[in-house]
């Protein structure tokens, strides 16, 4: 059974993605591949230091920096939202200091936050938040607001920026499904609410979103609006940005409700747009209304391999282009050969062999795989998956049967949660992102990729082994995105390995005149980038807005621009 | 044979949509309607006053104000473009003074325009718009940039604000195709291509841009951003907003180029939104990159029959939110009883009949027509069509044979060339449109027609005869376009009698709760309704980001804030 997107997790730990899974998250076949492609020995690797089993207790109160929110902003927080809400406990403290990207699961796990909020204040109300606004205006308090913490660029670290504290503005406690008009096809909610939960409150009327990121099971809807995110059946369903019909943001000089009037218009600039992506720097999104789809009944899945991935690329370049409205699979993902390789690897026995050995039979040595799932109602998904099929086909597509993407399917919320035991025995593991127009596809491909393998066989440890693998996950008429996942051997100091690579792979994108990020946003990651994403006059228009909006600055200070 | 997009037309006349059409523009079921519905005799109908066939000669020099400009303004001007691009004859500045709607009409029919440029400055290249920029910044003249000129709201009307002068920036001057890229499907043009030209450029490689408003034979692809367009078939290509992927707009503070990098970025807030639907007021939209289409090589049309305008929109919205991608016509319009009812009555003849007589054997005795066109190549269109007449089936359509569809597609330009005809003979004719959301679909379009019927029966002449007739013509997922067309004899003073129906139908708008333009754009005509549309908030950012990019407010003053 594909994995259920109404199945709840518990909230992250502070260390990590979620709870160990019990017997652990690796497999057998991963454990092989590791140890054949990095020279690890899972068993022999927990070693002691920063990538330790993470400690059962976070840091106590004589671990941390005091909190240096003054008494007159405490008491002001205090007034603005009901007794208990606001909280300077340890250990609620450092689950509000990092996000998910592995340097902040690293500087979490050794229990040194790189930065710490100063309260946590939790409303219960969307009333409430104008008030927590005012009373940090009033007493020069900056606000993270933060949803699930699922950020890999950094963009809920608590910065103060030029203010004597910084408040996380938990935003989970708002998650009420306010209104769902069938009619209408659209859904409003609290900000707050998470992913699961969301499409369990739709599903019971039948109906989903069908955004679904990675980050899903931990990731609020409005922190999928601050990000401009997109789900990874977005070649379907859309990104976020296009299925959100109104939004409403609170900011420190007072409401903005965008949308909702009707399903488009020209009354002047689209500004949901400016509120979409901002990241918490203009405000605090307290609800939004989002088209939704009948819940689908039937899957159709689809796996081709190619002799090469810019072969594949060619092939669904062909299906977004000049296949019919809906051939596209919902979800469309191919795996660069290096990928494909691992994958095949980590499944490995009897039946991968017979794959390899079709493949062979057919002219393909270093196959790229691609996975299609379309999802619908009655026979809709198997008439798109024939009609993309004959593309494909036409293209070079060698029939992979359909069990890789089901399996996919099956497997898509499991990365994250690897992650933290991969960190647990040394193995360092992250993802960067990126796309670009079909003209410029391989060669950004190419660029990033060897960027990343050059960062890493340039650590102390000299040319270590490594592996690293991309995919395209989002397909569009124009290009697609490209999305890496890189693996090796932790060095000493995993945090100056991890920058050494984020900074060559940045340095490649932005070379390659791609865009810096395609759906995990711009925190402090990838800020100095965005100059040459949105020019200099880009740059001061949204200061513009943020000086119109939040003319103090408290909004989430050292974020985006 | 459909009407052939790459046709194009001689730019308007100062007075009108185009040069008369030999023999007239009415036909003899149009005439037959005038007379039965408004009592209009068409033949003894053409009278003198403002209402009298355009004359051969613009107003001349004595009957103008004369130019404002400076000669240091006109100096600094003159040096910014070749010789010969600073024009301020009479016939110049009268072809500038206005925009299609029809006050503009009347006023330009009178020889009294509501304002004049000062000059009309013509660049031959995009580099001169800067040098033009900064001596208007310099010079304190407002800018008006002018493309095909065919706004409906007031966009191009030549108001100075607090500047000592105003030229209108004409920019059909710039209209080469920079690029075709096939690979990414995209085109760059500059902005001031007109329709039909585009459309020629694309079609010599294969290829169409889909975005066919009714104004496609005089607009420019600039005007489309500037206004937030819509084009007819937008149901099946997107609106213009979809459409852009890179645009490129020169303020007064410098050059802002967006997109382009990939085909969808996290990037922070999308600003390209900011700069579509900015009416000029921002900048001068110069150059940009659009999503292509291969030319569709057959097409399949439909057209069936409702006992009411709401049966119809639940067919469509049945069709909209639960047929599969592309079941949707790539164009979709609904007319209500009363444009079926016209449309019929002035076709007339046996056919007519017939299909009268087979929908009432199907118990419609009001009909409300729905038209369908799908495009594409091969049996895809075809198919489709048999997917959409499935659902549209199961909500109760009656076919009515293809032929009105066919009919539709011919005459797709012909409405404008109408107006002129009508105004000579004292007929009142104009559009106006807004969108809602399903569950308010109804009740608004039955609240603004209402309130146009309204308007217009309490003028001076008491309750004169006239024709308000309504169609869906763009359908979302979330909702629907409304658009409206309303006919009556011409009171003495027409433009009071238009600013009568249009004050009724913004209120209408604005209390129903819908958008108070889904295509037209603001311009003067809704300034004062925007308000309501994005709040005090959202005026707040556009100001804001106004004041950055154009700190002298020398763009386009008076329109949309």
């Amino acid at each position: 059974m594909a994995a259920d997107i109404t199945e709840s997790v518990p909230v992250s730990p502070w260390w990590g993605w979620a709870p160990p899974t019990p017997g652990g998250a690796l497999s057998d076949g991963t454990l092989a591949v590791l140890a054949e492609r990095l020279g690890v020995d899972a068993a022999a690797a927990r070693r002691p230091g920063v990538l330790d089993t993470p400690p059962a207790e976070p840091p106590g109160e004589s671990d941390l920096t005091p909190p240096a929110l003054s008494g007159e902003a405490l008491a002001a927080l205090a007034a603005a939202v009901p007794a208990g809400a606001v909280a300077q406990d340890p250990a609620t403290r450092v689950a509000h200091a990092a996000g998910k990207h592995t340097p902040d699961l690293l500087w979490q796990r050794a229990g040194t936050p790189l930065a710490l909020p100063d309260a946590v204040v939790r409303p219960g109300t969307r009333a409430e938040i104008p008030a927590v606004l005012a009373a940090c205006v009033a007493h020069g308090v900056a606000v993270v607001p933060f949803g699930g913490g699922s950020s890999v660029v950094g963009g809920v670290t608590p910065l103060a920026g030029d203010h004597h504290a910084v408040i996380a503005l938990d935003l989970t406690g708002l998650s009420a499904l306010l209104d769902l008009n069938e009619r209408d096809r659209t859904a409003t909610f609290e900000a707050g609410v998470r992913g699961p939960e969301l499409e369990r409150a739709l599903a019971e009327r039948g109906y989903t979103l069908g955004h679904i990121p990675q980050s899903h099971q931990q990731a609020t809807l409005g922190g999928y609006a601050a990000t401009r995110s997109a789900g990874q059946a977005s070649t379907g369903y859309g990104a976020i940005a296009e299925l959100i019909t109104a939004i409403r943001l609170e900011t420190p000089t007072g409401p903005l409700a965008l949308g909702g009037h009707a399903p488009a218009s020209a009354a002047g600039p689209d500004l949901r747009h400016v509120v979409i992506g901002s990241e918490g720097t203009l405000g605090v999104i307290t609800e939004m209304t989002v088209a939704i789809t009948r819940k689908p009944t039937a899957k159709a899945y689809g796996a081709w391999a190619f002799p090469s991935f810019e072969a594949g690329a060619e092939a669904i370049r062909a299906l977004a282009q000049d296949g019919a409205a809906g051939d596209a699979p919902d979800v469309c993902r191919l795996s660069d050969e290096e990928e494909t390789e691992l994958t095949l690897a980590q499944s490995g026995g009897r039946p991968v062999e017979l794959l390899r050995r079709w493949l062979r039979s057919r002219g393909i040595e270093t196959p790229a795989l691609l996975l299609g799932v379309w999802e619908g109602s009655g026979s809709e998904p198997k008439d798109r998956f024939k009609r993309a099929r004959r593309i494909l086909r036409a293209h070079g597509a060698v029939s992979a049967t359909s069990a890789p993407a089901a399996a996919w399917d099956r497997g898509r919320f499991s990365s994250p949660r690897l992650r933290d035991e991969l960190l647990t025995i040394g193995v360092l593991v992250d993802t960067l992102e990126t796309a670009a127009t079909w003209t410029n596809l391989a060669a950004t491909h190419e660029a990033v990729a060897t960027a990343i393998r050059g960062a890493l066989a340039s650590g102390p440890g000299g040319d270590a082994p490594s592996a690293v693998q991309g995919h395209v996950s989002h397909l569009y008429r124009t290009g697609a995105s490209l999305y890496y996942t890189f693996i090796a051997r932790a060095e000493a100091d995993p945090i100056a390995q991890y920058e050494r690579v984020k900074r060559a792979a940045n340095e490649a994108i932005v070379a390659s005149g791609a865009t810096i990020t395609h759906h995990h946003a711009v925190g402090t990651e990838h800020a100095a980038q965005l100059p040459a994403e949105i020019g200099e006059q880009g740059v001061r228009i949204l200061r513009a807005v943020k000086r119109e909006l939040d003319p103090t600055g408290i909004m989430n200070p050292g974020k985006l621009i």
